[in-house]
């Protein structure tokens, strides 16, 4: 079998560095790697196996000769130049939020909903990242016991912004233990030792996009419109890794101890629960990581059939550039990439 | 009519120190006000008014013409000193979590349940922070629409755990700045760009002693034991100022503008809810303000009667000191202190 010619567009950001990161780790069977970018980032360079590729600038006729092409460039590149890819005969594995919600478009985790590969027809979405952890945790649980509602309250890392709020959160730090007043530049308030509730712009209801990327984005991914999801996305000052605290109601009748059983066996999941030993999950413990971690597994008596979760997993892999790279992996498996 | 003397015990304290900013910042009404602290920090001089005290050692026989006594000093020094200032006619407002469930000795909200004062017996306990700041904007909710259920995530500030863990937070982000291994002491994992999903020690079906104090407290302030609450409680590196993400469920019918309009006239509250204008409550602003502040009110349709709240008030002022000194004010005001 040939190998594809696969094209990283977005490469200088901090999703697409993960993605080559990750397209390494996993031995991706890539003849060969192409890193693209804006005309800005052109001519820079990004580390790549022992070496480095030079990144090239980002054109319509880019995706000649390409098979696939991981996006993390934005919204409105990926609306302008994903057509263009899918024109020349690549696959799209997309990470901004353009096409996830055409009904034309699957929207994947390959733990979750594998087999909505075998439709696409050119691009494929990758989810949100907040919403990809708790997919990941939650369909084993919603295939054991049918879930009915969801309450989420996200605690999400700087890293989910990009490399500029990784820099911001670093600098405004700096600044306030030199007695400098903060700059704000990237969020709308100061993030450094702070909580923001407002994660993308606001929207119908005084919802934000985040949280209603979370409610749709569910519903989709798990190919079930009767489970509801009500959300409350929240920026804390951690550099890696987000954190979700999930109340989850069921229509079967469900024992901590049977949640922590089935998802112990769930892929893409680590149970880490030993409240006695203080293990549960954190940030700082799943940056870097591949799996989602869920702990704090309790029952919630004030709702028949509920249950408390705490899931954590790093935004930047899991939540975007590891998922990428496996769907790009599931097409090969399944045959879906022409090469 | 004379004033009090006034004791505050725990007085070198993140509290304490905040107890007797406060006494001075509301001009309470006091003819002398005594620092007591564990033999430890006896000497050691306290900031107050224009001067300073003199730290004295806290002993049976402190309080011996003292008429009220301000607790924040631990709940195993409450447990042996209190009683001594109740046997000698002092009354104790205790911010530990030593008295809070005893049938005998009301938990005290000013803004929700100042009658309660009415039937101490020498000890009135201060709620935990967590949970005055929700019961001071769920209360006028409550009353307006009933509560059926609140389903709470919190983001707690470090200063809840005291000026050790203020320190701990500042010398791990200094440490990691400066390339050493930041040093763990206060809590049971690194707090700097961290999310800890533990306060307190964990207990029955592995909710935390703080998460079972939200439930329980909150039943015992609002006098109404069908109020459900199911509590997740996260450290997160904030220093000062809680913040939570809180769902209710209420028996009527209620929108977003009729809740913000309740709110708007409820006491110690402000509402703080302009989305367009990227207006809501954050730590940064509520630290140093004696405001509970409730913005992001959201309608929930994934439940009938639903609404998402985000809270956030000083944790140290209204959450601790202010709230104690606004329960001495009630005792005067009602003529029910002794003097």
């Amino acid at each position: 079998m040939s190998k594809p010619v696969v094209a990283v567009a977005g490469a200088t950001g901090a999703v697409g560095r993960e993605m080559l990161k990750t397209l390494e780790q996993r031995d991706f069977p890539a003849s060969e790697v192409i890193a693209l970018a804006s005309s800005r980032s052109a001519g820079t360079k990004v580390p790549f196996k022992d070496g480095e590729l030079t990144v090239r600038e980002m054109t319509p006729e880019s995706f000649k000769g390409v098979d696939l092409a991981l996006f993390s460039a934005g919204g409105a590149t990926s609306k302008t130049f994903a057509p263009h890819a899918v024109a020349s005969g690549c696959v799209v594995v997309d990470n901004s939020s353009a096409w996830r919600m055409d009904p034309k478009v699957p929207l994947v985790v390959p733990e979750v909903n594998p087999d909505d590969v075998d439709w696409h027809t050119g691009i494929i979405a990758n989810p949100n990242c907040s919403t990809i952890q708790m997919v990941v945790a939650l369909k084993p649980l919603h295939d054991a016991w049918t879930i009915k509602r969801v309450v989420v309250s996200t605690y999400q890392a700087v890293s989910g912004t990009g490399q500029k709020a990784i820099e911001e959160l670093d600098r405004q730090v700096r600044q306030m233990f030199n007695g400098i007043d903060p700059e704000v530049k990237v969020y709308p308030h100061r993030i450094a030792f702070n909580c923001l509730p407002q994660i993308d712009v606001f929207s119908l209801g005084d919802y934000t996009f985040e949280e209603i990327k979370m409610i749709k984005e569910t519903a989709k991914i798990m190919g079930d419109e009767s489970i509801k999801v009500t959300a409350t996305t929240v920026r804390v000052p951690v550099f890696y890794g987000h954190s979700e605290s999930v109340n989850v109601e069921f229509e079967k009748p469900v024992t901590a101890g049977e949640a922590r059983a089935v998802l112990s066996q769930a892929p893409g999941v680590q149970v880490y629960d030993n409240p006695g030993e203080k293990m549960y999950p954190m940030p700082i413990m799943a940056a870097g990581e591949d799996e989602v971690f869920v702990g704090r597994i309790r029952q919630d008596d004030t709702v028949d059939n509920g249950l408390n979760l705490w899931i954590v997993a790093d935004n930047i892999r899991k939540g975007a550039a590891l998922n990428a790279v496996q769907i790009a992996e599931l097409l090969l498996k399944k045959g879906k990439l022409k090469v």
